[in-house]
């Protein structure tokens, strides 16, 4: 007889931050390194068995996360402040744990979510930035904030977004939802703050680089809306850099009751 | 006859940027990375000539600058661009030059300044941060910033500064003038605010270990002033980090009209 029922196994939500620059990625791969795997490394520690986990959204190379949440299963029975402490002092620097609850069964970190929020983030002088230099997306043109505001009200709602997605996107339908699209000026920096309901591939590096090239004057504002309309991919330029991008919020029903911190990156914290 | 005659000697001041973390600090020192010798390199491509610099204030290992200056002399007949734009295409992604300006050859970066002004970031939160991870001190205790507001009133002005000075300090006399000194708050950022005629080793990292230690409620607010006037390093507590230290601005005198950039670090510019 095992003392291991399936009664003892806890359900177990976590929140996660992370510097994705050393990192191939989110998805756990053979021979690189992933933050699935860093993660997961560390909650096996923690557990004294092993442990998968399943994130709301698998970000790219070089992405970063304030607000990634993740779900796994276990037998081990430790308190909420072990997995995030236990795991904080297995983790390298670049990943934290933030917080961790037990969920219902019928939790998942990536289809229980009602809606993601990414910030990308761009410093915008003439000076290369010794600071920084893998979290933000270094612009050195002046940015015309006002010109890449009026550009961005065409991509709020509902659309077709087949025109900012990746080739390799496997993703069902190109059709999303923004539900929340903000340009944010603080000091040198402009962020770009949006919402929906979920996200194609490279969609916001697609908007970010489309968003750029009118701000710095390469194309009018009314392209932004040509793009989207044409839905073709190679219409719409290039796919901005992955360091300026982050994954600052999941939103899920109000049942899980799921924490919230400050909307990330915490050095624009006082943005939110 | 060599066409280099003294006349044709330029001298130059350059603003730099740094992110220290990889430097075994400012100063040249044979067979370990140092910033000098970084920029030295660079400069020196950009000369075609062998170019040596002079700082304003020599930071420690691990600690960064937004607003270092420094000086030097070349035959060589550059615009100022291209001290600028030249020598940040052969510097490292963790060091920037930010202006260059010509200056009388009274000039001296170090003897000329009048004020120097430091920034000491601390991230108070109780988990560790992911991003920022060099560039900030984590302090994971509740810091009581009030606390340290009224604690810090006692050092304002001119003092025996001897408390707070390293015991390898070189500095002729242990009496310094801080001229400004504030404690702002910025999401979970608290920042140590603080200019002096000049400092002496390890001043602003023991002022800021000291703060730290009555704002988590170790010690009272009257130590501050305690440690100040028993003037013994040894009463002062521990050295705080490098990570959360900057040289964010030098002052010279008016006459030398150098430029101006806003208050760094950059991801906490808005508190300029």
């Amino acid at each position: 007889m095992s003392m291991h029922s399936t009664e003892n196994i806890q359900h177990i939500a976590l929140g996660l931050e992370y510097k994705g620059t050393r990192y191939r990625g989110w998805q756990r791969q053979p021979e690189v390194p992933s933050v699935q795997q860093a993660v997961e490394n560390a909650l096996s520690s923690v557990a004294n068995e092993p442990i998968e986990v399943l994130c709301a959204g698998r970000t790219d190379a070089g992405v970063h996360a304030s607000g990634q949440v993740v779900h796994f299963d276990s037998r081990a029975q430790r308190p909420l402040s072990a997995w995030v402490m236990g795991a904080n002092a297995n983790l390298p620097p670049d990943i934290s744990v933030t917080w961790a609850q037990v969920v219902p069964e019928h939790f998942h970190a990536r289809f229980s979510a009602l809606a993601r929020r990414y910030r990308y983030v761009i410093y915008n002088d003439p000076i290369r930035p010794a600071h920084l230099a893998d979290e933000v997306t270094w612009n050195h043109r002046p940015l015309n904030i006002e010109q890449m505001r009026k550009a961005s009200r065409c991509l709020l709602g509902r659309h077709d977004f087949s025109a900012f997605r990746a080739s390799g996107c496997q993703a069902k339908s190109p059709i999303k939802q923004i539900e929340h699209l903000q340009l944010l000026k603080f000091g040198q920096f402009i962020v770009l703050d949006i919402q929906a309901d979920a996200f194609l591939h490279h969609m916001v590096r697609n908007i970010a680089g489309v968003l750029m090239s009118i701000g710095s004057g390469y194309k009018p504002v009314d392209w932004a809306s040509e793009v989207l309309q044409g839905r073709q991919r190679k219409a719409g330029g290039i796919t901005a850099h992955p360091h300026g991008l982050y994954l600052v919020r999941v939103y899920y029903p109000s049942e899980f009751a799921l924490p919230q911190r400050y909307l990330g990156p915490h050095f624009l914290s006082a943005l939110a």
